[in-house]
């Protein structure tokens, strides 16, 4: 039998997290094309003014303002052409008292200028341009720097690239720019039955293709048995070359404990938890060995997602020093009774979707019979958690739910999947 | 000045793209570790029943439930302990009547057992056991294949591949997976100010950070100066590596028309709309050439941004053949009254934010001058569309909009952005 285990809230478990581990994964330069889903490492600042000079924002005449005050419909004012810009001519015409200049979108204002009027606007009758409309003073110019100025903040260290701040480093300059490098991360498998290839090996692919879709790469992988001087010696190769350890395992799994033993028995090693209340995943634990963190969570798939998305999560917001981004959040009406025990915070999946006869969004919650089963996962599009100050939700509440993939649309959703337990039910 | 153009509404132009143009990509294997991200080419199916037998969901005691039930904290059931099954074992140990067997989680249940009482509710005593609860007929116990079925479907075509599609799809022995190959895009910036460097090409790096934030690659990539025949020649060269190809400017920039000039040119070339009746980006079309589409969009970078997202999306939809992630969208309060030209579909760029003392979202225009700017994208976490037939919202309306990036508080939007537009408006 396992050691006791001192199970604490997960907020303690979060804020232990973020006290406790320090992680400093360093930057990398990478060309500003490659840069789009990366996350920056410094504060970037716009080396330009954008636009670089004022330019008209429409194709159209540009005039002084005070010639064309006025201008309507029925009362036109003539104007005289004294030239056309274009968008990459870099001309030296300006424009005096009754003098207007054709000018193209994009294209430098002429000096003299105050003001563009759209060419639909606009009648050409030789060297003459008739105005049928006023617009304020400076309307259709896109002025110096109004889009950034020199000096202006483009982007926040932890932000993660979007296609339009690769667009404004690029236009300030920046043709390579330094981001977090990724998250190394090395995942020890333990047990017996995954070794004999009695059980597949799924929470190796749930870790590895999470800590892909965060943005971070495998670089050791291991399967080993439940042996606390094999899992130790593994522990040492991984932390070699990764910046945080995954375990699966090993952890109250069966009569043995044999991964927190194997932790505590490397040099330099430290609890930062062991044991949360949270349903599923409780024996998640969480360990510094020289400095890097080291997460055990279950071996089972479902509580190992949901521990990843609790805890690796935390170590990578700590990691670029800003919030990542947050799931959505959606409120609806819970198609069922949930119960919950007291003291702990359940994370069930369930199916957000929206019915449009009862013009409001249904929350169903999958039935639910072990942190085993990924089949929950697949169908689920959102987990609810339940607090733990309360023994559950009643059919009919309120609740807010986290998104995990996109919502349905309540007709599309199988009823086999909305129906009670179709079956002996196993947790009570 | 070019040609009239003839403007459709939005609705149309996509329905035209839906209709009108055909999109085969293909798929490729790629090892299942890989495929995270990646849209699955065909639907996929359990090859093994999950779990492969009747297993233990908890530690405990395996018994008849006609023994145990009415077991309690005061009168507890005794029975005999005739073994213990580990997960790696494969036992065939049987349980008679008034027998147990200890069991950890994931274990074979023994033949004859049909229920799993918690080792926190037994106590061991020699080869005795005491019962004190009862559970239901089955509990505790994770039936074969209630988690998947032999031929039941793990994945649909076009579905984007999670975590826990990993993990069924490797549990299901499934070590390959046949993914759809990532969209080939050519992206042709045409300008000649671009090409004598008089602005920065930062259009390009909207196309080209789009394609990718959606996992297609750019293949190809040309600026072209504003002339017929180098775009005719650039789209022959790009349409022969690319799937689709983009092409920005070069459509009613200032006084040219020259890249539907060009794209008519082309052997075999069709036109699937020319102009869609939508602020900003009201130049954008589309073709047909060779049998692969191509879209022309604006050079402008917001322009572009919100075209890409329109009508690449949409042929991203229909090459996958499904339903790509669609954006989530929130309702707000509007804090500035936005006007829209009858007959068009606005885009404005808003910060939506949670205000926690009003216990609501309000929608905050970001202030608009042109379809250049791209700061105003930097700040904006959300897209409100006007539809054609509304003159506007008047401030305080409820709207709905689509975030493309995380909900602000409040509190943290700078008071500068929330202020009407500072300065002489550009677009009345």
């Amino acid at each position: 039998m396992g050691r006791a285990i001192e199970f604490i809230e997960l907020s303690e478990a979060l804020r232990r997290l973020v006290d406790e581990v320090s992680i400093d994964i360093g930057g990398e330069v990478v060309d500003v094309q490659d840069a789009v889903g990366r996350y920056v490492f410094r504060d970037y600042t716009s080396n330009t003014d954008l636009p670089p000079f004022n330019r008209s924002a429409v194709d159209g005449v540009a005039a002084r303002f005070s010639d064309v005050a006025g201008a309507s419909e029925g009362s036109p004012v003539l104007l005289k052409l004294v030239g056309s810009i274009d968008v990459d001519s870099s001309s030296a015409i300006s424009v005096g008292r009754s003098e207007a200049v054709l000018v193209s979108t994009g294209a430098l204002i002429p000096s003299g200028a105050d003001v563009v009027i759209p060419i639909e606007y606009c009648l050409l009758s030789g060297n003459l341009v008739y105005i049928y409309k006023t617009y304020p003073k400076y309307a259709n110019i896109s002025l110096r720097g109004e889009d950034l100025k020199v000096g202006e903040v483009i982007v926040r260290r932890g932000t993660k690239l979007r296609p339009w701040h690769i667009a404004a480093l690029a236009s300030s300059g920046y043709s390579e720019v330094e981001v977090f490098r990724k998250l190394r991360v090395a995942v020890i498998n333990t047990g017996d039955e995954i070794l004999r290839g009695v059980v597949p090996n799924t929470t190796y692919y749930v870790v590895a293709s999470y800590v892909r879709e965060v943005g971070g790469e495998v670089v050791f992988s291991k399967v080993v048995p439940d042996s606390v001087s094999e899992i130790a010696e593994a522990l040492r190769k991984a932390l070699e070359v990764s910046d945080v350890v995954v375990v699966t395992g090993g952890t109250s799994v069966g009569f043995r404990d044999v991964a927190p033993d194997a932790v505590l028995k490397l040099e330099s090693s430290r609890e930062v938890f062991r044991g949360v209340r949270i349903r599923p995943g409780r024996t998640a634990s969480a360990y510094v060995v020289k400095g890097k963190p080291v997460l055990l969570i279950s071996g089972l798939p479902v509580a190992a997602y949901i521990s990843l998305d609790l805890f690796l999560t935390q170590i990578l917001r700590k990691a670029y020093g800003t919030t990542l981004e947050t799931r959505l959040t959606i409120t609806g009406t819970l198609a069922r009774k949930l119960p919950n025990e007291l003291g702990f915070r359940s994370f069930y999946r369930v199916i957000a979707c929206r019915d449009k006869d009862r013009g409001e969004v249904i929350i169903i919650p999958l039935r639910l019979t072990g942190s085993g089963i990924i089949s929950t996962l697949i169908k689920a599009n959102a987990i609810l958690e339940i607090p733990e100050d309360l023994e559950g939700y009643e059919e009919g509440s309120k609740v807010e739910v986290s998104l995990i993939n996109q919502l349905e649309d309540c007709s599309s959703v199988p009823l086999s999947d909305a129906e009670p337990y179709p079956k002996p039910m196993v947790k009570p």
